[in-house]
């Protein structure tokens, strides 16, 4: 894909997830990507399966609320062997979808492969490689251990460079 | 469950799906249901997933702008062995049931046994028998033979009768 990101371009990551969804918000040029927030948003297990992807939706809007996004990538859904919860992150990820185009920012989205190939130049990288490049390209030891946040990370490492 | 659905309530049902989308508006008592009117919202193979999942959103709002439910069900999902289909039917019920709760609408889930249970009585109950308890119940052979909206009429009616 040949499309080109300017570099005060917001990014917003999310890895779709229904206990937990990882983003990042990142901004800058592919030679100086520059972090502005990452972390995880929550789900409550008390809550209904409702409220719980009602949470996600909120959660979403209060980080565009914040940051400002340009454009938003999503990470495709892995067949998992666990069908019962690929379902549910699933519906989850099908909210943050629609989330994000109620409030009208363009979509990108990149596989798991690609989203390691990002950060590390192969689709087959363990996390912790990826967490390792995550640190060096980022120069920085504050990068969240959180897999759920280093996957958004990474994915939107994807945007600047446009591994697809 | 035990709670008691008033005569005056209008039930918006939804079978969730990713090429088509059943429904299905009811009101009246158990032992006079009434339709309203049943269909399907259909998507495009042509548009992007983003696309599709956003013209689902859209569908559902129209609805209940004409329709003015008081109330929601949507079916939970069976676990398919095609799990690449599920998942996108996952994602499109996830948008659904968030565009629901962003219309203020209370929301009940019924499986895909109870559905049956609630229309024949029977929970292995096949397509043909479920279309056919519908005709009688609904003393009319008007009833659409398009599965997806049959199965939204099923689902309507396990709203008052409550079968969970």
């Amino acid at each position: 894909m040949s499309t080109v990101i300017k570099s005060n371009q917001i990014i917003l990551a999310i890895d779709p997830g229904y206990d937990r969804i990882g983003f990042a918000v990142l901004t800058g040029a592919r030679s100086s990507p520059k972090l502005i927030t990452m972390g995880c948003l929550t789900t409550n297990r008390a809550d209904t399966h409702n409220e719980r992807l009602n949470d996600i939706a909120v959660g979403v809007k209060k980080l565009i609320a914040t940051h400002h996004p340009t454009i938003a990538a999503v990470e495709q859904l892995f067949f998992s062997r666990n069908v019962k919860t690929a379902l549910k992150v699933a519906e989850a990820r099908g909210v943050i979808m629609n989330t994000l185009t109620n409030c009208k920012l363009p979509i990108q989205e990149f596989s798991p492969q690609a989203v390691k190939i990002a950060a590390t130049g192969s689709g087959s990288a363990d996390k912790k490689q990826v967490l390792k490049m995550l640190k060096l390209i980022f120069k920085s030891n504050d990068i969240s251990a959180q897999d759920d946040a280093a996957d958004a990370l990474s994915l939107a490492l994807c945007v600047i460079t446009q591994n697809k």
